[in-house]
This record gives C-alpha cells, structure tokens and sequence, in this order.
C-alpha cells in the first residue's frame, strides 16, 4: 500500500537496530484519513471472506479496527490486557509475551462476544514475532469460531511470525512487510 | 441522544448500585453504527468551536474519538495509562485515580503531539467522579493548549464529576447524563 509505504518513510522513525516508531500516525497520534485509506484497502483483501466481526487487541489494534469495520459493516471486539473489575469472569483467556513490555499478560475476550457462529478478522497494527495474533487466533480457536483472516498493518518480515501465522494456513494480509532496516531506513519487501 | 438511550436501556446492565456495563455496544464490543452516530452528534455539539485535535485516553476512548475524529476532520491523540518502552521519555504526564481498577495510574501523552497552538476537545466514554477527565485536561493545560470543550458518552450525572468540570467554565456535553438508578434501571435526566 503505497500511501502508506510513504507515511513510514516520511513520519516513521527507527529507532536502533528494529524499532520503528510510527506514533505520529498509528498508535499514538492517529492520523484517521491514513486509517480510512487503510480500513479501504483491507476492505479490498479480504473481499469476499465470510467475516461478520472483527478482533483486535487493546490498545493500538482500537483505531484501525474501528475505522476498517465502517468498510466491513460489522461490530468490533477488542482484547483486555489488563485486569478490570468491569469485566465479566467469564472470559476466554490466553497468554501473550510481549517483547515490547518485556514480560508475559493476560488477553481476555468476554465469551458473549465469541461464539461458533462467527466469522473472524483478526486487525492488528504489527506483525513481528506474532505473538499477539497467535494469542487473538487462540482465542477465536477456544469460541470455536473461524479465523477468516488476518490483516496487519505493518509487519516485520525479517521476524517470524509471518511465517509462522502462513504456515498454519491463516490467510495473512499485511499492507506493508518491513525486509530490513538499511541505515535506518526501512527497506520494504 | 435518544438512540444512544435506547441502546442503553436496551443492551446495558446495571450491575450492583451504580455500575452501569455497556460492553456489548461501546467499550468491549463495538457497535460501530452508533458510534457513528455519536460522533455526528458530537459534531453537532460542538459546531462553531475551534477544535484541531482530539484527545482521550485508552483503552475505551479511542474508538470513540477516532470514529467521531471523521465528522471533524482532525487527528486524534490517545493519552497512554501503562509504561512502554516504544513510548518517548519526553512526555506531560498526570496521576489519575481510576475507582474502576482501584489504584492511582500515571497518564502520559508525548509532548510531540499536543502544543500551544492547539484547541483540543477531549472525548470519553465515561464521567462519574472525573478523574480521567481531569487528568485530560492538566495535560492540555501543561502543553499550552486550550480545551475546546469536553464530550462524553455517558454521564452519571449523580457522581461529581460533571459539576466539577462545568464550575471550570469548561464546554461540557454529554450525549447521555443518568440521573440515577431505580431498581436496576437508569433513569435519564
């Protein structure tokens, strides 16, 4: 995608050897017509899937799957990582490893807002190691609904959980896959 | 906002005295058609205002922010409640009391995206005690930017959080103010 190829280039920062920050646009300042053009295309992926809701994770996944589901004309159901009084106990729950927090949580969906009938897309904003699209695929595995697709918006290739979410047969669709980082400059597949 | 009362009454659960749940529509589960509607209805509140930019809070605020972000053609600004390393150190950060998790929680926003020159409103899902709220608005304040007004979704109208906020002088516009709970129902103002 190439609207946003040029975001990244021109408002992302890399930061070290692999982090690239993108708070100006994605997942700290939102830059909404960017999300809309996003929301559009992934529209255009996962055209003609069965999908009659979408998942994500609290908190970056919020926007972007808000504003892609205007495009689906179907609900969103975000994943807690923290614990809430407000949340029901009854949950499906799965453990996540986040390499940014550096340390394990706890990702809950309520059960009302899963069940077998449904037709999942999974939304994140990163795909690195894919550890939180595994997590969101188990617990779409637990409801017994169906994963019909992943969409990310910015994935990592050189890290393996492209690899490893496609091997499972999963289609994964990521409008911007990261090869390398050059300089400091991301270098796009 | 009658439809927003509606889906209130409708799909809401008192839980207790006074915790109102609305997961299944607006802060879990996301009925994007009426956020949509909300939004307008924000934009319609606050026509005539200077606003450039929209400021809430994670997780619940940004699906609201973001969709009504559409009707007024700014980017919106998330406040972060946890630490993260991929968040810059160079920050304005506020403690908030959250009576839902039962424990203070430092808020930050990086000082990138709120400036002088802004006119901010600030988007919630929730008013009761105001805390969140207030915490808000010490960030815009330590930026240099103004408040334009504030919009929440929901107000129980019979915590202080409300009167606190109007004795500033602040816009405050509430799409739906509960006045109260009468044998497990709200009753709007």
């Amino acid at each position: 995608m190439q609207l946003l190829k040029e975001s990244i280039l021109s408002r992302g920062r890399v930061v070290g050897k692999d982090i690239l920050k993108v708070d100006e646009f994605l997942n700290h300042q939102l830059d909404i017509k960017l999300l809309n053009e996003i929301g559009k295309e992934f529209k255009k992926k996962f055209n003609g899937k069965e999908i009659n809701k979408i998942l994500t994770i609290e908190a970056s996944g919020i926007a972007i799957a808000s504003i892609a589901a205007q495009y689906f004309d179907v609900p969103v159901v975000f994943a807690k990582k923290v614990d809430s009084k407000n949340l029901d106990k009854d949950t499906y729950e799965t453990e996540v490893y986040s390499f940014t927090k550096a340390r394990n949580y706890t990702v809950r969906v309520s059960k009302k807002f899963l069940n077998k009938e449904d037709n999942i897309l999974i939304l994140d904003d990163f795909l690195a190691n894919g550890r939180a699209s595994l997590g969101l695929i188990d617990l779409v595995n637990q409801s017994g609904a169906r994963v019909s697709g992943i969409g990310i918006v910015i994935e990592k290739g050189f890290q393996e959980g492209g690899s490893i979410i496609r091997s499972k047969g999963i289609t994964l669709e990521s409008l911007a896959i990261i090869k390398e980082f050059k300089n400091g400059v991301p270098i796009f597949k």
